[in-house]
């Protein structure tokens, strides 16, 4: 049986955008993430609390996501990684990026384009360097949330073959799986899974300090004429029970500003199924949700170039809940 | 000239309720209000702050509000408003209330059950008992909100007679006022006067000590699955520029969990135009309010009984930030 | 009898400062005071929700305090003020300020240089830009504190005289007066009086919008390893349940954040008195006050130039809540 | 070599008290921890996130530390402790308590009373009951601290033969390590270990939502008129980050009210060093510490009963950031 590689959490995404400096407005001026690295076409972004950059910004004529990253704890992992790639047919390939030199690229079985790196050059943390943070304070990387439809084959094949762990799921009346919630660090997750016409990307989020600050983060974008930028929320999540708010950026790329979910360490966790039509499960409050929120999200670069094809899911028809 | 009488500020409410139980439940249970008196037919409530019952639920066949009652400064205040009643031709009477023994109760010229008072007995507050507040700690009355079909009307007449300063106010294109902020005391409003068909009492409002607390009603009431109790937000106005809640009691009647406004005790103090369809003038982060909030509302108790005639308004449609 | 002033509110206050640019660092920098206009030798700044200049930073060889502002109704009232201080033979004068181009100033019989104004010019706040707040988020001013050695007939004064009103106060058992606070616009103190060698500025203070925004001004501080800027708190007062932050100036004037105090409007308002020694007065949770804090203050200007000459108390000692 | 077992986190305190009635109104009336289970002689609590108990209070003649235990991630961990007390002559046996029937209790080698589980029953946790919610709202166990003359040598041994990981550690101008932050779970630590007298236990900690709820223990505290219970803060440490506040039980026993520190998950985290005399390092605010905080514990219990023997430092003198 094949090593499992051992994952220490989600890493980054390289998004491309078509106005470099209308995304820094959005990303550096207003939601003050810090800039670790810049050219003319990327910009290397982080929060207060992360060591690395955890957000590239690449120019480019459309919008996309070249990939999403995790961080493996060492090289035989990349090794282990490799090894899967190759038992199951995944093409791969060796890349690298700013600060990670050794990039392993891969297409997951479902057409998601995902790397991983183990070693990353660290910068000193700005976290308690409170004089410098500017606008609402984003604090770490937190995770994504990729919409699939073929959301139950994904959450198997990460759980079996990455060992991510279920935390919350959601589930209809016939048993199907419509999103699940999977983390290999002890939070609720590093990786989403919701169902939907794709693979794309949903949401890149960001932990925040405390919800006072995901307020700050609506009233900055108010004061800025920004207004279009907030999507969803403030709320409160059902599941995860994290305060959250869902924002997109100038290329739509949607981001969320998460914090207070718990510790789910315990081996013998036992993971939270949520009724697909309870009003509580995407917000506690019973907000409603906006469509745009279940329709829409970012197209993910094919392995070999161009974007990767989307599918309907055979899950049709959204929550009742929705606005 | 009359003598103008000096209303100090908006003084308490009396809500029909047709389950006083069901009331409490809401009321004192979850919202933590505090009870003061109370007997088989009526609950005397005040907020932590409050060295004087604010709130009386009163057992009924129908639910609706009784009267919304401003103190006054002293007893000569009561008698000019006296003269300006008989002045006026407006009906009034002598009536007393629990610690309140003399209260003048009149209609205004649209139909509004107001009452007045010089004098109520106190009683030692609770502001720093913080080892008995509950819920989300609701700290003193804020203001009411009247629905009228007669806005501009309306608020003549109160600034006029009654020396209430307007601080806000929405108008159209044309000119005309669909929604006006006046107060006594130093604060945004004592009274807001919002267009439709009425008149009606829109909601009644109670100050929080901060957003936290406003965060923690909406959790507390997910947590006794009371959702549908949560109407509107949380948020921030951008009128008034503080942080809300709506809130609908188990009758209907619609409380709002308010914090965080400004001063304008200055006498130069320029009132703030907000043009009817921005869409941050009923919630700076650009959300859009739900419909049963602008259409929606309580009865008010006519002078000599029964409920007060319910008039159209001239202004008719919806702004359009509405869902 | 003659007329009483109506004085509205705190307005402003002029310090001296011995280094602009180390006062700008730590009033615009780190604090995020608004600079509405500056010259070489001084800098006019406002919070968030200032509408004029509420802080004027004067370059000057030593530091002091220049005067300290109230703002009045209108002209009839600066009249009446003449017309006390001829009456009570105290030094006065027309001066101006930036803005203000009529402003009366005058020594009040405890030595104390106080100016007041009717008029002044008045620009677009700033409270609804979140997207330019720095800082913590300074929002107004909120009010003055004197240090006297007199302070029963300095309260004496301002409430027969000038028609303040008092909401607490601090006695010993003999019952002597060592501490006041008392209002003109309807929150816990435009002014407050403490017993000890004086007359001197004991603080000058802004309020804030929350707590969460008082911690994030330590925060700020240590970030940019100001720590020795932070004198006392955070914390909860037991006077005006406010909650608050003191800290001291590159001149070591001392500024007080200062948020969620209650409403004082009531005309049968009742004083509420503290005992000297109960260690909830001081900071409600019993946290133990630095003596600087007791001691140190910053000298007043005389009328006729230089320093306004120091007495002591004959109410000795300190309260024994002290570090 | 020996397998190294898999601790997975602090799981719980059993504390011996001299009055339950006085703990249970310190620990669930004011602190709002939630009773899981009780008998006449002990109350079993937990946090809102708990899903089992995380402090029993056991009555006793004397107060002190019965032990702090571990979770472990199975039987075989067990079964390695065995192993390792054996092979190192550490006194062990087979206990049970309340929902945790196989418990392994052992002497560490510094005399510490530690206990191992892997099994324990599990309850619904109470966290999205937010009306159930009572006091500030203690979430769940954080960590554990305790006095050590041996800090060196206890951090070599628990980092050595249970794989905890170092985050932060104070050390001298000569290279000794006065204090070190250790964990299991990707937090900065389930155990802290730091100089003086012992070993006693320093502190026993529960994670808060959020500074704000910190702040309401301080108001709750206040409001019953407990100030003597608050020992030090609230203020933000320099080590970890996190927002905190020092209890102090009816007993003695200090309890730390803890939030907001820093993720630990990478496998090349580098530890953060402070000096000794850094005043940020308590608390990043600059804050002085008392002295209380420094020199007083609780007894731990012997293996074979009684008390712990304890032991002088042989690094003597306090920081000199103290009161």
């Amino acid at each position: 049986m094949a090593t499992i590689p051992n994952i220490i959490r989600v890493g980054h995404g390289v998004f491309y955008v078509t106005d470099l400096e209308a995304s820094r407005r959005f990303y550096v001026d207003l939601l003050g993430l810090n800039v670790l690295h810049e050219s003319a076409s990327a910009l290397y972004l982080r929060g207060n609390e992360d060591r690395e950059w955890t957000l590239k910004l690449e120019l480019a004529p459309e919008a996309g996501i070249k990939h999403l990253a995790y961080r493996v704890a060492g090289e035989g992992d990349l090794e282990a990684l490799v090894a899967l790639a190759e038992a199951e047919g995944l093409p791969w390939r060796w890349e690298s990026e700013q600060d990670r030199p050794k990039l392993l690229r891969l297409q997951d079985p479902f057409g998601t384009p995902v790397a991983f790196y183990a070693e990353s050059v660290k910068y000193p943390w700005l976290l308690q360097r409170y004089d410098l943070h500017r606008g609402p304070g984003l604090q770490r990387i937190d995770h994504v949330n990729v919409i699939s439809p073929w959301v139950q084959d994904t959450l198997r094949w990460y759980t079996q073959r990455l060992a991510f762990r279920l935390t919350e799921y959601t589930e209809d009346d016939e048993g199907r799986i419509w999103a699940a919630w999977v983390h290999r660090r002890g939070g609720v997750h590093d990786l989403a899974l919701t169902n939907g016409t794709g693979p794309r990307l949903h949401h890149f989020a960001y932990w925040m300090p405390d919800s006072a600050s995901i307020l700050r983060a609506c009233d900055i974008l108010a004061g800025a004429m920004q207004t279009d930028a907030i999507e969803r929320g403030p709320g409160r999540h059902g599941i995860s029970n994290a305060f959250f708010l869902y924002l997109r950026d100038p290329d739509g790329h949607r981001i969320e500003l998460y914090t207070s979910d718990y510790l789910t360490v315990d081996p013998d966790f036992e993971p939270i199924r949520w009724h697909l039509n309870d009003p509580r499960r995407q917000t506690l409050w019973g907000a409603r949700t906006p469509k745009s929120w279940f329709l829409e999200g970012s197209r993910l670069e094919a392995f070999g170039g161009g974007w990767v094809e989307l599918q309907d899911s055979e899950l049709q028809g959204l929550p009742q809940h929705v606005i």
